[in-house]
């Protein structure tokens, strides 16, 4: 758990931060940290969180550079902590948490066009929805942890990395695009919680070809869950494949 | 090496293609294959090269199924190949290409505005850059090949992986971002090539604190070639936090 004088120097960092009032993105005291998650995190590997230095004022479009290596050096957790569900079956050498968003980044960037989708508003939603697995680690339905203690926790640590950034309309879009994936509450959020399941049975499926495992868990998790057409299709496009395996 | 009848396939494939005439990326029948470059690729997993179904007419803005999945399968390579400077150092558990990616499609995202740059773009730039290693690897001027040859070995392979999605403007799209970083032709590319460093230096910081390694030699290849203001910022942030450890 963090020192009091660290808690003190997170509420002060509060008074920096100034989120748009139309979105549910909440500001809160940083009171957990990756460590306090241990159990939940598949990661051998200790991720440092650090306190920022609390002096950048919130500005419009500039990122200090010490701001900015501070919320990448937090970020290099995402690159080591790999995927609990394959860590769990056994994978061997199994993704991180970045590879997989890096390969739903690739996704919304050769998504077709829908109507009412903004393309790059998917891409950087991709690569931002699951930032908070830095601090909190790859929380699954296995750890026995509630939807909404994972969804406090991840907001949390959320709030820490944008407070990390400096606040500032960087961290404001940040905040903006994880809260609408969590809410499930725009069109983009839509596309990139079906891109995250049809990443997730892909690998899956290679893993099922590269190791000889039965993965079938992942593909009857996410049957009948997809919201959009597009998800639909590559998921059936990706089912199909692994039925005409044999 | 590919089939005969492979390359018929792939030249019938060049018919359906039609690229940005206001770009140098051209097309190239794909006459080798990542297993030849097996030399200069760090990964011991096989990454196999699906030929595409060659039935898929470039269209605007759509992405048949089929298409995408091949694509994105072969992008798993990606994830799984580990990045050549860190193996020849001897680093545990190195991150892959596609980690390295991701970092970079961060650091675009949280970097400041500058006149005339497209961020959104710099963000879809840094995840494209290095996707033809997928077929090719991460080769690396200590695997004796010259650039020109390492450029035209990614140029096939590029041609290939468009080749796969089916032409049409999102392959079209894909192949002006890879050109114009390979070119260092736009604003764009001149950022994500100097993020390209920051990226590699910072995780050389971040291996060096973590596994007690002296990596000066990846702070010595990209010392003074940062293009850009900010790139430079971050680059002495991160030499500045090396110095003071001391």
């Amino acid at each position: 758990m963090l020192s009091l004088s660290l808690l003190i120097r997170f509420k002060s960092l509060t008074l920096h931060y100034s989120p748009s009032p139309s979105t549910s993105f909440t500001l809160f005291r940083m009171a957990t940290t990756r460590a306090s998650f241990s159990s939940s995190s598949s990661s051998s590997s200790s991720c440092s969180v650090p306190a920022g230095d609390g002096v950048s004022p919130p500005s419009t479009g500039v990122t200090a550079p010490s701001s900015a290596i501070d919320f990448l050096s937090l970020c290099h957790c995402l690159k080591k902590t790999k995927r609990t569900g394959w860590v769990r079956r056994e994978i061997k050498d199994p993704e991180s948490i970045a590879d997989h968003m890096y390969r739903m980044g690739l996704m919304a960037l050769i998504a077709s066009d829908i109507p009412g989708v903004d393309r790059d508003k998917c891409i950087k939603m991709a690569i931002v929805h699951d930032i908070a697995e830095a601090i909190v680690g790859d929380i699954t339905p296995s750890d026995g942890i509630s939807k909404a203690e994972k969804s406090r926790r991840e907001r949390e640590a959320l709030d820490h990395m944008c407070k990390l950034l400096g606040g500032g309309s960087r961290a404001q879009e940040i905040g903006e695009l994880w809260s609408e994936y969590e809410e499930n509450s725009s069109p983009e959020a839509k596309v990139v919680k079906d891109l995250d399941k049809v990443e997730m049975v892909l690998q899956a499926l290679e893993y099922e070809n590269e190791q000889g495992k039965d993965l079938e868990e992942f593909f009857q998790s996410t049957a009948g869950k997809f919201q959009t057409e597009m998800g639909k299709a590559w998921a059936l496009e990706i089912t199909s494949r692994r039925s005409k395996r044999g």
